[in-house]
């Protein structure tokens, strides 16, 4: 008894839309291919599997393909290769990654047959995700054979227990804990519908800024209940686990990881979260960094504290993913070095459940940053990178930022650390040094807008991320090229135009915020907007000035080995590549050196001047992206159309303030007058530096 | 391009699902008497009704009804009588309080019609809400002559700028601050719509616990951009004042309301605000009450301070709502009357635009109340009426309960203030007392979750209280009738399944929650649960025991002419009917009296009895309330089905939490054991005042 309905596209059904396929050749060969269709395995996915070609197959054929638990020739058979009918089929699926599948041409019992065949209940939910990929995005229906090359594909979601999410641009947190565990928000298996059809197979429910509360009872209940909604759809549940919780739960004076009632606190604490949740995933710690309690409070190293809860973990099969970006106190000469130098010397140090998990750069989701210097660094240890899909530095929900080049930058990163052809994928998927635990997290930008993400077409980050966790090897053109036949539209022309503005929003968004290798000149503490002239607080390194340094002579912050040498942290190839101000890739040109206002760029033009044409590239590209746009009104949905043109819009305004406010800053250093072709900026350089925003999304309410 | 689809109702849509009419019979009569239709006048509103129809009729008929714009039998003609087509119907509408309409049967340029028509753009808007509502709900299409019994029907919204909403439990605020005045979520016009189809034309954007900021150029402009959205759908936006603005913003020394500077800056800050807004309603303030600044810092009257914006804000015809929810720093020995002893000496003082804005009950929206004593106090004051939809003290949006009967047991109150039939609705509907600024505010249930209001089933209060603002002569029946049919199922036998269970809700929770008339039990400051066992805070009259004050004699707060005489506040024959504990109706006991626990009740019982068994009586009605919706499986939606199945589960349960834990508790005093038939608590009295709920929602965030 469900009603259709005609409504606007609120984008709440993700890219798991199943539209009719429009075109009606390509149609009727699939429909010549699927008579009928049968789930031979039983169980919860098996029920999962069901209720989602239910759903499918009649939006995308506009009616019902009927299902033939008897067989019938031009079937489509789904099931495990346990399942009698497709033991023929176990070998094809044997020798595949966990949770591989085979979507092959086969005859069952005499009838022609499509199989989608998996050695796990997961992988055969995974199969029949990638098979209804095919048929939204209209490709044929050939044989495949397909294995995650990570292990781990995580969501981190900072999501804290009152429902504020740090960094979160996208409405609150998608737990509703109060209601929980007994009231299950039919989003929560809309969530795992949508992680399941891309791969994600973990979601670290709470912030690494994390309250110990959630590990007792009354949290434990709730976590539970999310764990029960999630399971059938292969996804585990994980946990932060607050280093000081012993003390603050468990009355203990101390959380020294070496102290034996805490650690026999936190083995009687693990046991009881396994008694809620038998498949429960583990722990993500952020420690000793920004003002986490750690290990180091009690003179500890992070591989003390990571081993003893991963001791703990290891009779239950869990994991602990123990996080890179730390501190210290003192604020460091360079703090990008500081990771490296706390990790390296650990290296080989770890249980073996252990990730240490590390940003794709070594300071703090820039719009780009060289690849982590621990990427290579660490052969013993297992390297979980992390990115952060929430656009913490990336203009918030406003800003249309396709990340999947962004992600691609770092993955396909040479290291060289065993030579040429050791790129940073290769050391994350295990291939590089013989790692098994491997994997890839993303830390969310899901809240509960009714589009998700806050941004309608920002799903698109989560769908990357997701693809590419199970495949670093996707471009990000196919990646967008897939999702947005499965959101938005399946006109060839309507495609090419979305997708070639989602493949430049990352390089038009470094050139209006960051160009030339700048990083980290935003906004005090909610990170909104252009901020270079931030000095004077309470840590140097949480300031602009830090960072871009510029001063009379020029501007960059000079890592080379007559700098921090930062660079040193890398292999000698890379060293290389960037040491030399006049090889440096002009894209780190000032990530790397300090750079005389005068210096030539391969333009011919000065340093200054690039940097103002950069700034003016940037605005100029929003512009374009702006008339894109404006070409698919009456193409794709009208509301839809509406909103992005609204926040266009915005990006337009924003990429004008970034760079009106950079470049009057700079300009007090350079001295040097705005070229022909890059506007006077509209406003003062004091009127932007007196612009204040206490209520910013993303970070703590001020009460 | 707008695909359909088939998916679960969300209850977005609220009650404008607009589904087709199920009965072939009675679609069949409509269409006859709906060739085409047309819109004659212009304008945004006009636009607006074309939208809806566009919208609302092919969903009602399975397709489209022409748009006949030269005319057609059996037509459907909208416009304002300033139409020429319509002119003739000028003196049908002329007499109708403003937004009035009229649906008539007349003959237009000689074809067969039917006209709907108002005098204003408005009051079209509404009659063609009205007519559709009648489609909607299977009523014939009869002549409707219709105008609202008050004036400003208006939502007040406890939305801070951070986006949480104080007692808000529906999600986070509806409006996205951030984005806005930028993007304008589609979200906004939904809300208008919903608004306009019951009748409620204003919305105070901002919590009453008021922050300054709102009033500063940044937010108006975003205030402009929702009162732009608003304002086609007759919705004017309002804002809290911080009565302290002149000292936050204006760096004035003082606030006080008879300084001539503080007077000029509100003068130019409300000139300001009609630059951004020209139809800018006015202010909700909070005064003097729980910590907020107000006139009394400076030895002023409440009429001083609510006199002052009014006398700014009256060039303008904005108002100002100012609330009697007030009570000292020190803590009075009976806090029901504060509110009358401070504003009953102020009746006549306050300028033609100040409405004071009264509390339906004397206390604080507790599940039951006697109506509030200055209704019929104040006879030269323009008197609002406030509810509270938003379930602060009627279990959160977990639990069902249906306020209409609520509302209409305070409106129906008769305050004998001009003799016997001085109904409260008399007095706020402007007939006893010859006002013509008249109103009704509730405190909205609206978030951001996909159904807004959190519960599925607690849209009817909004619905309820819109239309109960436009005619409080409506039943809650009729109300809940109209609003299952057009929302749920249009079946009889489900339509009345689901009225009776909404109709016996309120019953219910009182009886689980607080029977008898007892009040304010409930759990510390984030008022969830039960905690009769709440004392030694900061203010006695924050406590339970100061409501409840059981004692080994007996338990109730006399409130009688023995006790505080918070009775005398009334009219003599309401003094005559509660004065006596024999006499006084025993829903309203242990409000006026302190009774010994063997008084005898009506029912023979004992009063221990009675308590303990009236108790039972709502656990077990919650029992019932199962049962019933049980009956409904497979005949209402799904996933609203699994939905509501879950909170009946939850509220049982709570039902149950809230019997064993008063029993429990007063079971100390009245040393009497259970009577038969209530079961003996699963737990012991520790183990319930034990309970902790750090981040219940609707509170501020602790950090």
């Amino acid at each position: 008894m469900i009603p259709q309905r005609l409504q606007a596209d609120d984008g709440y059904e993700l890219w798991l839309k199943y539209t009719r396929i429009a075109d009606p050749t390509v149609a009727a060969t699939y429909r010549r291919q699927l008579q009928g269709w049968r789930v031979v395995s039983e169980g919860a996915t098996a029920e999962v599997v069901r209720t989602e070609l239910r759903r499918a197959l009649p939006g995308l054929f506009g009616k019902a393909i009927p299902e033939a638990a008897g067989g019938v020739n031009h079937q489509l058979v789904i099931g495990t290769s346990q399942s009698p009918l497709l033991a023929s089929l176990h070998n094809k699926v044997a020798g595949l990654a966990a949770d591989g599948f085979v979507i092959t041409h086969t005859r069952i019992q005499g009838k022609e047959s499509i199989a989608i065949v998996s050695a796990t209940e997961t992988g055969m939910l995974y199969g029949v995700f990638h098979f209804l990929r095919l048929l939204q995005t209209g490709q044929p229906l050939a044989e495949v054979s397909s294995a995650p090359k990570t292990k781990v594909r995580i969501l981190n979601h900072w999501d804290n227990l009152d429902r504020t999410v740090e960094r979160g641009y996208a409405g609150f947190s998608l737990w509703d804990w109060h209601k929980l565990p007994d009231y299950l928000d039919p989003r929560y298996t809309d969530y795992a519908r949508a992680n399941a059809s891309i791969g994600i197979n973990g979601a670290v429910l709470t912030n690494v800024n994390a309250n110990a509360l959630v590990l007792t009872p009354m949290y434990l209940e709730k976590v539970r209940a999310l764990a029960d909604v999630f399971r059938p759809y292969g996804i585990k549940v994980y946990l932060t686990a607050r280093f000081s919780a012993p003390i603050e739960l468990g009355n203990l004076p101390t959380a020294d990881p070496l102290n034996k009632e805490v650690r026999t606190w936190w083995q009687d604490k693990i046991r009881e979260i396994y008694t809620y949740i038998p498949d429960f995933g583990g722990f993500t710690v952020k420690a000793n960094s920004e003002g986490q309690p750690g290990p180091q409070n009690y003179g500890r190293t992070h591989a003390d504290g990571a081993n003893m809860l991963a001791e703990a973990l290891q009779p239950y099969h869990g994991i602990v993913m123990w996080r890179a970006f730390v501190y210290d106190h003192q604020v460091p000469e360079d703090r990008t070095r500081q990771a490296y130098n706390e990790f390296k010397p650990l290296d080989g140090k770890f249980l073996p459940n252990v990730m240490v998990q590390v940003k794709n750069g070594p300071l703090d989701f820039q719009p780009r940053e060289p690849f982590h210097p621990l990427f290579g660094a660490m052969p013993s240890t297992a390297l979980l990178p992390e990115f952060q899909l929430t656009q913490e530095y990336l203009g918030f929900a406003t800003h249309l930022f396709y990340q999947a080049p962004l992600f691609k930058e770092c993955l396909d990163a040479d290291t060289y650390a065993r030579g040429k052809g050791s790129p940073v994928s290769n050391v994350i998927d295990g291939t590089l040094d013989q790692h098994t635990l491997t994997g890839m997290a993303g830390v969310a930008n899901i809240g509960n807008d009714r589009n998700w993400c806050g941004h309608p077409l920002a799903q698109a980050n989560w769908y990357a991320f997701g693809r590419l966790a199970w495949d670093h090897q996707l471009s990000p053109s196919t990646v967008a090229d897939e999702w947005i036949r499965m959101t938005l539209h399946q006109d060839a022309a309507v495609v090419q135009t979305i997708r070639a503005m989602l493949l430049a929003t990352r390089e038009t968004t470094v050139r209006y915020m960051t160009p030339l290798g700048l990083h980290h000149i935003m906004g005090w503490n909610h990170h909104y907007g252009p901020a270079p002239w931030i000095k004077d607080k309470e840590r140097a390194d949480w300031t602009s000035v830090y960072y871009h340094r510029a001063d009379a002579q020029g501007i960059g912050f000079d890592r080379s080995s007559r700098g921090s040498n930062a660079l040193g942290q890398y292999h000698p190839p890379v060293q290389a590549l960037y040491n030399d101000l006049q090889q440096c890739p002009e894209s780190y040109l000032l990530w790397f050196h300090h750079v005389p206002w005068n210096h030539t760029m391969r333009s011919g033009r000065t340093l200054w001047n690039e940097l103002c044409y950069t700034y003016q590239q940037g605005v100029d590209s929003v512009a374009s992206m702006q008339t894109q746009w404006k070409t698919l009104h009456g193409k794709v949905d009208g509301a839809l159309h509406t909103q992005v043109t609204s926040l266009l819009a915005i990006q337009y305004q924003e990429a004008t303030w970034w760079r009106d406010a950079c470049l009057l800053y700079f300009q007090q250093f350079s001295k040097q007058p705005l070229p022909t072709g890059v506007p006077k900026p509209a406003r003062t350089l004091e009127d932007y530096q007196r612009l204040e925003f206490p209520y910013a999304p993303g970070i703590r309410p001020k009460w």
